[in-house]
């Protein structure tokens, strides 16, 4: 079953660009890191402020993460980054695809978990599988 | 005769916040730095990219800022910047308020001034005043 | 009676600069910041994560700030910041002064208050003077 | 024959962290982009700045990097990135290792390119090999 992906546009800023006045890299991971919330808010119906309560859990830290880049963008260039998802039994894997003019420049890649607070000791995190109501959301029919 | 004004909506998100929560404040210098790029985005008609070149200028560097912080604002929240100009002989002020539910939560406070490369070593820049040119595009009618 | 004061040596990278080559002014809003809190920890003893548990409060939230840009600086310059604290009744002011080369380049100002979590709803927080005994460390004989 | 490596120290900050407390994923990968820019000064015995300009080329801009995540780190943690490069034909590979405590918390992976402006035109950039005399420095006896 096809599941749920969202697809936004911004605009690339001076803030994001360095010395060679294209996008520093990082920049590149907080913007997916983004898409990825706004996937799930999509999917979920609140925002991650409420999502985070309304489960119960304690976020979805990343484990690996990787980017390739193709094209640059520099400030000034409207881009649009494209994400989906798939669940796997105790992970689950984000794609972005930003482009600009039609033409991918990036492709990211995530592999996050979801985690909940021990509760022996609410200091510690653990990984669960995500909830199956959770992942019934992203499906699309 | 008033000046060109400029209002823009944008989202507070996890990227932007500490572990307080809240938004680690040099991230609202970010998003007010922006602010200042469209309005003369919107007076000038063209990016920061493009009037840069267009204007044979070297950008507007600070020469002193200040924010006052009235409410927190989290990741999750829409807000709302304000952003007004005044010109004077040899630098120029901008004024940005930003607002969450109607209500002022941060004003910033920014003198720039204009600067270009010196023609006898390019390296090197130097405070001009604004071009009567583009202050001209700040006047509304 | 003096207060201590503190000062730390760093160095201005890549990723603190824009596509003018020179830092991108709100990344010096966060040196200040982490100026502050060492400030705080040679005069506590601790690491800002433990003397939040050790003083049980919630941060010390800026509400004004402002910074004064006398010189550029660029990727790979070495800097100082020397930082400087005094406490009011409800609230304390700190000042930063980076320089390079020994001239002064940028100076931060900061008033910031003492937050403790409201007893009755600890997603509240409220302003609270700083505790004598937190001021007494700050005294240098 | 072995290469250069160069093993750096520095503190997470509360700047460098997000709402979960723990470090926000892409500020790694701007303390790996310096890290890299420190084995470079390192061998080639200048600042970046210097580098840039001495070797007449535009920079090694990134075309694939990944990191993964083991361990957290959080505001006040001193952790430690040692960091090793190896030369292919068209383009190098460079990797971290960011320890705490002794164990790895976060590896780091990048792939990049040595480009320079092309003569024809200058606002373009073509990937060519490291020059041999900048890779001979990179050899230790």
């Amino acid at each position: 079953m096809p599941l749920l992906t969202n697809t936004r546009t911004l605009r690339i800023e001076w803030a994001d660009c360095d010395p060679a006045g294209i996008v520093f890299y990082p920049r590149y991971f907080e913007k997916f890191d983004t898409s990825t919330t706004m996937l799930f808010e999509k999917a979920l119906g609140m925002t991650k402020f409420q999502f985070l309560k309304h489960y119960k859990f304690a976020g979805y830290p990343m484990v690996d993460t990787r980017a390739r880049f193709l094209k640059p963008t520099r400030f000034g260039d409207p881009v649009e980054i494209a994400t989906t998802i798939s669940f796997g039994s105790s992970s689950f894997k984000v794609e972005h695809r930003l482009s600009k003019a039609g033409e991918l420049a990036v492709e990211g890649f995530e592999t996050r978990v979801w985690v909940t607070a021990d509760p022996d000791d609410p200091a510690r995190i653990r990984a669960r599988p995500v909830p199956r109501e959770v992942v019934e959301k992203f499906q699309v029919d």
